[in-house]
């Protein structure tokens, strides 16, 4: 195992913790042979998760849809015996569940999933890019709206990473998928959202894009302090005239975009109302912990 | 490791032949982690490859697309080896090549890729439904075309799962993906060419369709016995007009569909088209060898 920087020591896999060298599976799992899987990643903050519940509630809703068994073991205690091993308590926590093992496109009902948990600590870049904003490229191919994993966080990926390819080369960060109608979905693992006409911005779940928990909770507190929002589609073109652009995701939080195809967002500096959700956002997670402690 | 009827005994991974059961990959690999792999089926009739190039060439360019190694390895050798320690002579091989072990949606160039080649029988069942032909359903999604993965053979294959799932509680074999704009694009894991006005048609490439080897045969075929042929859009109402319908792939070889959605296409048996095709392929493959011996 060539272990990247980010990979640590331990994992858990099929409720064995495990040395990471050791964490092997089968070549016939069907998540190797079919991307016949989901996941979720989850952000601790001083070994809390944050919103719990609304991971727990979109894996339990993408296995039904595909039809793979929930796995048995309580996740939350195995992620955070997980943790406690790494000694990580500021970590991403990615739970994969694939359907199993076995060959075949058509897969019998009620296979036993293979349910993996891999802590990683939080990459050490982040702090800058959210004070300083990033740059994007729009991608000349979409994420392929209306396929049957749209809206789910599956592991067919290579779309995603196609996009970050790309995107290196352009030296921007991350990618814009651009669906055949003109209109911006998503960025490759990332909601985003803009601000224009004094509104704040995001695709709705019809475009395909990912029903993020990050995304959830902007447009929560949105709400909250009474900011204008619309949901709905924002076309390629209309990115060009946004005041503000940043993207949302449970490591990346909350990500100004400041470069878009090489030209700047506005004056090229994080705006005002991605500012005040960061700190709200900061406030926000100071006080998480699993829903289910609470209700 | 719960095997299939088909899965083998041994497998061959990274240069090694081992038992199915001990052949393990890292959790870490993104084959596993992100469908980050393209993968060739290629059938063997008395112990040599049908079209073996048209799949090295295949495999080379969906490799280069995605900036994935290639295999340092010979693979038509490896291949008749672990048939040979198989004792299959009649048998598909997967080969399967993932970008390599690491983390993280941005990859390192020149990874060391992971090689997997798993051989299996063919399924018994195949012959009578060359014979009685099969059901299809239309599926009410597409595979997203525009994606960037389409027109290449990779591991995200959740969206065919998906579509075989709901085909079976159809009572249906496969299913047939119908894009946005109403048009059919390929079955979960063939392609489709229909008979309608006299004529052969297929949907071009630029359905995103895959560029099947078998399907390319039946063109070339078809060029040579003088039939008519249109290759272009098949829209999802045409279907019902066909007066003949089949699948072709590389395992499947030519599969006579006789039911679509509940109803029959033309009276319900396998047509003569069909059935020219059938014969005409079944003399071709007793004829297969690698090309590169007589090029």
């Amino acid at each position: 195992l060539a272990r990247s920087p980010l990979t640590p020591r331990w994992v858990w896999l099929d409720g064995r913790i495990l040395p990471a060298e050791n964490a092997r599976i089968s070549v016939f799992d069907r998540g190797f042979l079919y991307g016949d899987a989901v996941f979720e990643t989850v952000r601790f903050y001083r070994g809390r998760p944050f919103r719990w519940d609304a991971h727990r509630r979109r894996l339990a809703k993408s296995l039904a849809h595909f039809g793979i068994s929930a796995p048995k073991v309580d996740l939350l205690p195995a992620s955070l015996r997980l943790l406690a091993r790494n000694r990580l308590a500021e970590a991403a926590v990615r739970i994969t569940v694939t359907r199993g093992v076995g060959e075949g496109l058509s897969p019998p009902a009620r296979m036993k999933p293979t349910v993996l948990l891999a802590a990683r600590p939080i990459p050490s870049d982040l702090p800058a890019q959210r004070r300083d904003g990033i740059a994007l490229v729009t991608l000349g191919f979409g994420r392929g709206v209306g396929d049957a994993t749209r809206g789910h966080k599956t592991t067919d990926y290579l779309s995603a990473i196609q996009g970050r390819r790309l995107a290196a080369r352009a030296r921007a960060r991350d990618g814009l998928f651009v669906e055949h109608d003109g209109t911006v979905s998503e960025a490759t693992a990332s909601n985003y959202f803009v601000v224009r006409r004094g509104r704040l911005e995001t695709p709705a779940l019809a475009s395909g894009c990912l029903p993020g928990v990050t995304r959830a909770w902007v447009l929560e507190e949105a709400k909250r302090i009474g900011l204008a929002v619309r949901v709905g589609p924002i076309e390629k073109a209309g990115l060009a005239k946004a005041a503000e652009v940043f993207l949302t995701g449970s490591i990346v939080e909350i990500l100004p975009v400041v470069r878009i195809d090489g030209r700047d967002v506005a004056d090229g500096r994080p705006g005002a109302v991605t500012g005040t959700m960061q700190a709200r956002f900061a406030r926000a997670v100071t006080r998480s912990g699993p829903r289910s402690k609470r209700e």
